[in-house]
This record gives structure tokens, sequence and C-alpha cells, in this order.
């Protein structure tokens, strides 16, 4: 087992050992944003740690994005994260990271990439089931394609904001089936939907494709995600091309971004897929990932979203996004979709929680919610197994509702 | 009417006159991209006369893209503009203008902006209602929020391409109502969109909103547009989140960007809302643009889509789009949806004006097409309204369909 050295002061079950080390964007008061990494509860500068090294490459830390980096490649990414680890765990090195450590509280955490171009796919079964059962209840709850492709959309990349950042009340349209024209007002069906997102890197050309055993190339990271949702602007709109303003006010990505090769030891087979899929989603590269959710409104758990039951492997819905040619670029982001579970404490989103808001949920308050109220604090967090029976962190990724302007 | 300088033997009824002036990105032989416009058949290096000039903003289009000079805004917009009419028709400036004209034929175009967001529109009633009928044969050929709000959906940035660049073939996943299931393989039903896109300047902050008539703030101008569908991999996807892969594998814009003020005599009433929209759809700055488009496959013209009957104004889809607290970023492209007249002669998709391939079209060489072949060239051109009787032109967005790989 890889064990930071002893200066470090790092326990060897720490949720950000040298066994994770996610990947974040960070300004030291009245410095510059940076790229560094998340060691234990501080930050590691490593631009400036690469330089005090005197390693090649340390221009490519040296700014504010992670897209450079995400640019380079999966070869890359990994002499990147072994210089790193070489650099935590052998004392001789203290030298070249000490004076590049900063405390996590005394740092700004930012926005960890610009990100190209967002899409959000819809990879739970349950989900899918529960919200075609709430929408569409005198149909089948599964569309017809929803076996056979991992059904995604785009959404707003520029919206897509750091955890931390307030969210303001989306204002649209929205019309009830007893309303006879719509009407018009802040959302009052504001909700959230706990997500995976994935990173990626490694740009293509137009008219080339990714298969899923070529994915993990473009697999840079993993972070927590929330893909806030206006469901009353959703409904009225979507039929017949899709969500759009019922989605693009904001979508929250975590502020760390946590490397594939640090998620070895959460890899597990996907629950089964029947029928079995085109060839082009067929491959060696299939997995899930046992990763555990928690779901908390102002400092209440109300879901624990397990990531253990989805259906599409991340490999897949990047080969299903390529298959017709689209190209990648690096800071590409794409999103799992809601994670829901089988029980009722595994739902992703209050309108699964609250069946469309028929069975409000109770805060330890005693106020109850059937969607989010302005002033709420949403916080989802996560874990997943490290190696050797430990457990890694994955961050957090949190905003609070604002009243509509 | 503002005449171009004797020495440019530029006619007043030029479709590239200085009524006109679009920008673009150019790179000469042996030389790097920068932003120029088009002056005739030729184009100015903008950023090099304007250094000439001593104009201290010239740095602004010594770049690749114009995503810089969209970030300043309105008033910056207009000044230079009004810099460049200068130029052009006062004889005294030719020394600052004539050594960075290039022939056109001795330069590439590139791609003119970074695009930031990409959202497409569905404002033609008679597009709406043609495809509805198509894919919805029992039920009303418009959805009942078609009339109450522009309906939108998030496109592919990353694969929006310039005018001449060609177009793989996309393949992905079909299912005809006979199949008993999904086939994979190369699209057979490749069709194009001809559209105008709206190319937006000057951010704004996430939670803020643009109303009708602070659009025009953001609205920098207009360029061809043709949105490439794959009609049977977007059938079989769409339910419910709408297009993905049947659109994202390439969007092709034209090489020019016309700017607005070039079409205040484009300007007209649009045809009537009726039932009228929401207050926030409402306000002074609504208008039609009375621009003519030609759609031509390998020379022979096949339809001529008249944006004058667009049911929303672009002011409207601004307005929508950012509704919600959506922010904007320089270089967010909306593109106007599928410009059908009532004519069948001026459709503007192969999936109408062949009514999804049962009535297939005659080219000049006698050869019929349902939907696009291989080695097929789509060619979209376009004029609009000058001052005085005269008409602008607006380039052209072309590309030659290659097999898929």
């Amino acid at each position: 087992m890889t064990v930071a050295a002893d200066w470090l002061q790092l326990p060897s079950d720490h949720l950000f050992g040298v066994s994770n080390l996610p990947y974040g964007v960070f300004s030291p008061r009245d410095g510059e944003a940076r790229v560094g990494c998340r060691v234990g509860d501080r930050v590691l500068d490593l631009g400036a740690a690469a330089e005090a090294a005197g390693m090649e490459s340390a221009l490519v830390w040296q700014t504010g994005t992670l897209n450079a980096f995400l640019a380079e490649g999966r070869s890359a990414w990994a002499a990147g994260r072994a210089w790193i680890v070489e650099m935590l765990t052998n004392d001789t090195r203290r030298g070249c990271v000490e004076p590049f450590l900063y405390d996590l509280d005394a740092v700004t955490l930012h926005l960890p990439f610009e990100v190209a171009d967002y899409v959000d796919f819809y990879a739970s079964e349950q989900h899918a089931t529960n919200v075609g059962s709430i929408f569409r209840p005198d149909g089948d709850a599964l569309t017809p394609n929803w076996k056979h492709l991992p059904i995604g959309y785009h959404g707003r990349a520029g919206t897509v904001v750091v955890s931390g950042t307030d969210i303001v009340r989306p204002t649209g349209q929205r019309k009830g089936p007893q309303d006879p024209a719509p009407v018009f007002g802040p959302s009052v069906r504001l909700d959230i939907e706990a997500e995976l997102g994935f990173v990626v890197g490694d740009s293509t050309q137009v008219g080339t494709r990714v298969g899923v055993d070529q994915a993990e190339d473009h697999l840079f990271g993993m972070t927590l995600f929330n893909d806030w949702s206006a469901r009353d602007i959703q409904a009225w709109e979507y039929v017949p091309l899709g969500p759009f303003l019922g989605k693009s006010f904001a979508s929250s990505v975590g502020a760390w971004v946590v490397p594939m090769e640090a998620l070895a030891a959460a890899r597990v087979d996907l629950p089964g897929q029947d029928p079995q899929p085109l060839d082009y989603l067929r491959g060696s590269a299939l997995f899930g990932l046992d990763i555990s959710l928690e779901v908390a409104i102002n400092g209440t758990v109300v879901s624990h979203p397990p990531y253990l039951d989805m259906y599409w492997s991340p490999t897949q819905m990047l080969a299903h996004l390529t298959v017709n040619g689209a190209s990648l670029r690096p800071g590409d982001l794409f999103a799992s979709g809601t994670i829901s579970g089988h029980d009722k404490g595994e739902r992703g989103s209050l309108l699964e929680l609250t069946w469309a808001g028929q069975e409000p949920i109770t805060l330890k308050d005693g106020t109850t919610r059937a969607f989010l109220e302005d002033g709420d604090t949403v916080t989802i967090t996560g874990t997943a197994p490290g190696p050797h029976g430990t457990r890694i962190g994955l961050g957090e990724v949190t905003g609070t509702i604002l009243p509509a302007r």
C-alpha cells in the first residue's frame, strides 16, 4: 500500500490520502488561480512544486484550468499522477512539496476546467422508470429505445458552475394540466439531480469514433454533479425537443476531479444488460462504479443514491456519444443522469423522493419539502472504495437557492 | 448612400459593397489566421489596417477568432464598423487599406468564431407543422407549447464547422416501425436544414435575464447555417430527451458573419403572433428579416426558403434563452431552426421537400434524391435587402458528403 511521507502526517485511512489525489483549481489569498491537487486537508500547488523539482512539464499546471493537462492524454495523466505520488511518498522530496501546500480554508476553489461541451445521460434504469411512471403514467415507464442506447442530450456548458456557487431560482413558463394557458413566474418545482460527471481529455477529430475499448484513453476523471432542474418549466417545454430552460440555468460540479486511476478499486461489473446492445456498445472495458452518494438538504440526509446499479458503463456512454463521428475536446463533460437505486431512500431527485410532490419529506427542523425552497442548501457528498479496504473521498457539490430575480 | 472610395472599383450594387462588410477569419498563404472583413471579392486584414491607421483597438482583430471583438459589446461593434466604412469610403485612407487587401481566392477561410454554447430553435411554423405531420401523423401537428414559447434545445458546439468542411456521413442506430430491433450502420436518411445562425456577444452573468428590448445589445450578427440531420438516427433516439446524435455529428456555419447593422433594410414586422405571448416575450424590438435563401444540391436549386415567414423574432429567442437566468458568453450561437415557407418549393429540408422520402426530387443530371447520397454537395446561399433597393450577400454555407468511416 502506498504510504504518505511521514512529515505529511497523513493517516493511511484519510479520505484524501495518497491513493486519491483529486485535481482542482484554487487561488491562495491575493494569488492567481492555478492547478492543484488535494492532499489531506491541504492543496498542493502542482505547477510550483513541479517547477521547484525541475520538472519540464510544470507549465501545464501553471494555468487557471485543467484543460491543458486534459489535452495531453492518458500517458501524461499517468505520468503526472505517478510523479505526484512519488513527491508525496518520498521523504527526500519534502523541500519541493512543503512550501507549496496550502490549507484548504486559506484558498478559494474554482471551476476546475473550462467546460467544452456538456452532455447529460439518463443511465439509471430505476430513475428512468420512476420518471416515466410519473410523467407518462399511462404508457410504458421506459421508452422503447432505453435499453438499446444510453439516452443523452446536450446541456448548457456556460452555466456549469463550481460547488459553492449560489443558485438563483429560475423563472419561466409553466402550465399545469388544469391551466387554460401557461403562466409565468419563478419555478415552483425546483429540484436536484444527484449525478456523477465524467471529465474528458485528449481531443479527437470530427468524423472519428471512440470505441468502448478506447474510451478510457479519454476518461480523465470523475466529479460529483448536481443537475438542478425546474420540473414545472421542463414539463411544459420538453416535448418534442427535450429539456432546455428547465435545466440550463445552472449545473454544479464538484471542485475536485478524481482521476479514473484512483477509482480502480471501485470498479464493478455492470448489473447486466438485456437485451445485449449492438456491437459498438460491447467490449472488454465495461464497468460500473461502487460509489455511494449522500444527499443532504439543510443538513438532513434525504437520500443515499448508489452508483452501483447504473445500467450503462461510462465507456459505453462515451462510445455512443462519438459513434456518429462527433469529436471530443479537452474539457468535454458528460454526466451520468440522476442516480436512483431501488429503495425509496436511494432516489437521486426530489421528483422521485416525493413522487412529484405527493409525499413530501420531513427535514430535521420539522419542516417539509416537496421541492426546494429559497434558502435551502443542498449538499451531495460521496465516497468510493480505495485500496485495501480503505475509502476515498469525492468531496462535495453544494449550492444554496437564492430567490428569483 | 454610402459609396466606396473610387480606387476600390466596387460597384454600388455589389453584394459585398460598403453597406455589407461581413466579418470573418482568414489566413493568407503561409500566414496566421486573423480577423478580416469582406470587401467585394477581397478581404481586408482589419488588425493590420487598424494598426497602420494608428487605431488603439487594433489588437482585438489581431487574433484568429472574432470572440475578442464579440466580447466588447454593441458600442464597440458600431464604432468598429463606422471606422471600417470610413476607411473604405474616404480616398485619403487608401494607404492604410490597400496593402492589407487579399483576393478571396488567395486566402483560406476559417471558423469565424469559437462557438461557446450552441442552441437550435424551431421557429418556423410551417416547418414545425410539416415535421409534426410527418412524425406524428395521428396527433396535432404543432405541440401545445409551440405558439407560447420559441422551442429550442442545446446542440454540440464542438462540431460546428465552417462552410466548405466535408461532412462524414454519420453512423448509428436506427429502427424503423417494422424492424424488430434496432440496426446499426451509416445513416440512410441524411438531410439538411437551411437556417440562419445568430452570433451573440457581450457576456452576462448567471442569474440575469436579457429582455426582448435589450436583446439587440447582444446580437452581433447573422450567418448562414446548415444543421445537418440524420433523420433515421434522430427518429429512434429523440423520445424523451430530444435530438442528440442525429444532429451532433456536424453543423456548418458560413464563413461570413453579417453585422445586424447591415440588415437594417431587411427588417420587417413579424407575420403575427396569436395567441399573444407572455409579457417577457413582448417588447418593441420585435422583427422578422426579409432574407431569401436558396438551397442547391450538386448545382440544382431545390428550394427557396423565405426567412420572412418566421414566427418568432430573434430578440424573442434570445429573451427566452435567458429568461431562466442562463448566462451568455461571446461566441454563443443560436440558430433559427429550419426555414420553410408555405409553398413546396420553399421547404428547408429534404424531409419536407420529399415528404419523408415518399416524393423524391429530381436533380438536373436526371438522378433523384430522397435524402443525401455520398458525394453530394449542398450549398445554401442567401441575400437580403440593402439600402436604396440594393441587395447584400450573405455568402454561402456548403459541404460535401463523404462516405461513412
